[in-house]
């Protein structure tokens, strides 16, 4: 079905006429978003201004029972932005702005999409520091991180996008503007909306501004690059560091079967000594008293776990080097095969041997390659189930394989997903990690929020 | 209307006599908490055993319409565990055990009415540490802790109880046994019901087990005392320990009157020099290096804010001795006056000047005695207005003086609750700081969880 004209007139007269787009080219570019798959295209895209114009719109889709989407960067893994009912999507790429950052009281405001990146040069300037870090931070904006609740590699010490979220505005789906939190740390007044709408993945209200905890700037850091020749000796080590009481800002796990795929990517005969199985990058920071001491017992750690080699960065330069095989990860693995189920897992972290053991039985099992990297600090593993296009059987043992993957990352007392969420990408599979009282609960949330259903349909819960 | 016999046969049945009461009593034992203010005494206390328990117990009152309230340590100071419809408590008193403490991954597993010290005690043997400190920490237990999201002198660095759950197991007022989050840092599957859980004053579901992150023990701390002849001067110190990039571990601000209270309470002159109206107890933590360098810094701040004393603890003696004047505030202030509303106001903590402000007006045009002192890193003050028993026209005025200051520090862009919560003592304010959409969405939320409205009735939200 169209969309009414008199539903197009209104929006127009809500953001002006040269805001709203219904041309194929805009309908095509907001039908996906990272997992580039799309369900099914808007028939209109929105660019509002602010608060006040989503709140009209919002009101007007109601009136018109039209489905409506907000998108900030659209880089997201599991289709949390990407309409699968068609309808309208909400873009907020207007609504860009740092409103505000706050030194004395270590707070910054701002507008859902200001770019992570950004943010984070931008309080790094004044000796200010915003840890979350997605690997996509130079695209994604900070409410679709408030939306999906954004990790990262310094989640271990520093943890993820909730953990710097005070407040909110955000509308709701009935087109009411609600102030949650605010510019203070402590705040017990009322339920907390404010986490609730964290990670709720666009399906409770659309975030208008947030207000974000900062802290001092670590002034100092150690970056260090140890080998292993098993995952199990690479994650007891892991074990071993957290035994010595340190918490890197980083502790980055990469398996072998990664550290081949970019070696060939770069066209190298080796990133690592041979046959290494496990790669730790771990980075400490903090006072350079501080870090200097928590390195020698990074060090020690790694030694203690039966090292083959510990390199410790000298300047930035010898920094970037050793990061440069994690970044180089992704590019990488898409030329092993540019299908893959990257997902997301977790575990607690000192079970990450029996995910590696789990992983190593689905290769075994069904076939596949599946390279692992990853937050081992937080047991936060990608696991990435790599498939050749147009090889529909191995496709079928793929999909088999991720559902043996999540049952047993459950079974191991991990989650399904402790960065990207659900999504419409992942929504068969919430009944693996939560039970039908926890489903049914929240969906008793969303429809508190949303008794229309309008808002972001078909993500999170499974048909 | 008194209980029907078959519901209290019935709870007995499910409990087991001897752990169902319907004496006096122990009905008065259960009519308040730290408030000291009852409402409607129970009708019947029950003590169950764990979730199944009280899933059956919660199932029957249903059935019964009776309403039923959870309660923990009772330690409360805002009528959160305290029933004011009559009714049932549900006492936790029997579900205190620590299941579990893993080194490995940092967590522990508690049952909710775990007492928070001897939490603290059990995992710092260990090695391991859980910050949050309530004042009450050796009554209150684990499970009211996160009911009311509980803070303390340590939550500037560390923030409070929310920053540590993890996952909850809780028994909805329909009787459903849930499990939120889980044993890893990141999970983002769902709505973060655990979050919202944290906080909600025992108005949603009944916590059952909690899931706690632990961080390492901090292995050295530093404290210092601060003297200075002005507030705005103290207040000024804290501000420049934060530009210095400091964040202590607590940052605890007494002002002169708090102080005098003491010194008569401990019958000394004084307890600091002459003319002190503010003063700072400052204590940093972690690596001794850091610590080290951390305590220069705050030192420089204070005599750059123009302090009149710096003291630093050479041992734990010291230390014990700088933070006496902390802990003899209570019983002091109760000596200046039983009655007094202990309000635990926040605003940004560059905004403690404009806070101390409004307090000196209100003392000055209600003619009240009000010493403030509290969590200055948190911008949490402790505003304690005292009334004499039976002055019926001071406590008129000193409720005036209440809203106003709600009101004050709601213009402050401030909370009227950083730790307490509202319960039932503060209700009535809720429309000060939350807009009439903000609460009716609260009340859907509530709606959600207790259609019934059985849940401990007559909490957070104004008649």
């Amino acid at each position: 079905v169209p969309l009414p004209s008199e539903f197009l007139d209104g929006l127009r007269s809500i953001a002006g006429a040269e805001y709203v787009r219904t041309d194929e080219s805009s309908r095509t570019a907001f039908a996906a978003d990272a997992l580039k798959r799309g369900a099914h295209p808007p028939d209109a895209v929105i660019f509002p201004d602010g608060a006040d114009q989503i709140s009209a719109v919002v009101r007007l889709c109601r009136e018109h029972k039209v489905p409506f989407v907000p998108r900030g960067g659209g880089s997201g893994f599991t289709g949390g932005s990407v309409p699968v009912r068609g309808g309208l999507v909400i873009s907020l790429e207007r609504m860009n702005r740092i409103l505000e950052i706050d030194e004395a009281n270590l707070i910054a405001v701002v507008e859902p999409n200001v770019i992570t990146g950004q943010l984070q040069e931008a309080v790094e300037r004044v000796g200010l520091f915003y840890p979350p870090d997605p690997s996509s931070l130079n695209q994604c904006a900070i409410g679709g991180n408030v939306a999906e609740c954004a990790g990262g590699p310094r989640a271990f010490k520093y943890g993820t996008t909730k953990q710097y979220v005070l407040g909110l505005e955000a509308v709701l789906p009935n087109g009411d503007v609600v102030r949650t939190g605010g510019k203070v740390v402590k705040n017990v007044v009322g339920y907390d909306l404010t986490h609730l709408l964290v990670g709720s993945e666009g399906t409770l209200a659309i975030i208008t501004r947030v207000i974000l905890r900062l802290i001092p700037k670590p002034p100092a850091r150690t970056t260090l690059r140890a080998t292993f020749d098993t995952i199990e000796a690479a994650a007891d080590a892991v074990t071993r560091v957290i035994a010595h009481r340190v918490i890197p800002a980083s502790l980055e796990l990469i398996d072998g079967d990664s550290l081949e795929a970019v070696a060939q990517y770069l066209n190298v005969r080796a990133l690592a000594p041979e046959r290494t199985a496990g790669l730790l990058l771990i980075e400490v920071d903090g006072l350079a008293e501080a870090v200097a001491e928590e390195a020698v017992r990074c060090e020690q750690a790694c030694r203690e776990a039966g090292a083959t080699e510990i390199l410790r960065a000298k300047d930035e330069a010898e920094r970037q080097e050793l990061w440069r095989v994690r970044r180089e990860l992704s590019p990488s693995l898409k030329t092993v095969s540019p299908i893959k189920f990257n997902h997301d897992v977790v575990v607690p972290k000192a079970r990450i041997p029996d995910l590696f053991g789990l992983v190593r039985r689905l290769k075994e099992e069904y076939g596949l390659r599946i390279p692992c990297f990853g937050h081992a600090g937080d047991g936060n593993i990608h696991v990435n189930i790599m498939v050749t296009p147009g090889n529909e059987e191995e496709m079928r043992r793929a999909h088999d394989a991720e559902r043996v993957l999540f049952q047993g990352v459950v079974a191991l007392e991990g989650s399904i997903s402790g960065e990207h969420g659900i999504g419409f990408a992942k929504a068969r599979f919430l009944p693996i990690e939560l039970s039908q009282p926890t489903i049914e609960l929240m969906k008793r949330v969303k429809q508190a929020f949303d008794p229309d259903g309008l808002l972001n349909p078909g993500k999170i819960f499974p048909d």
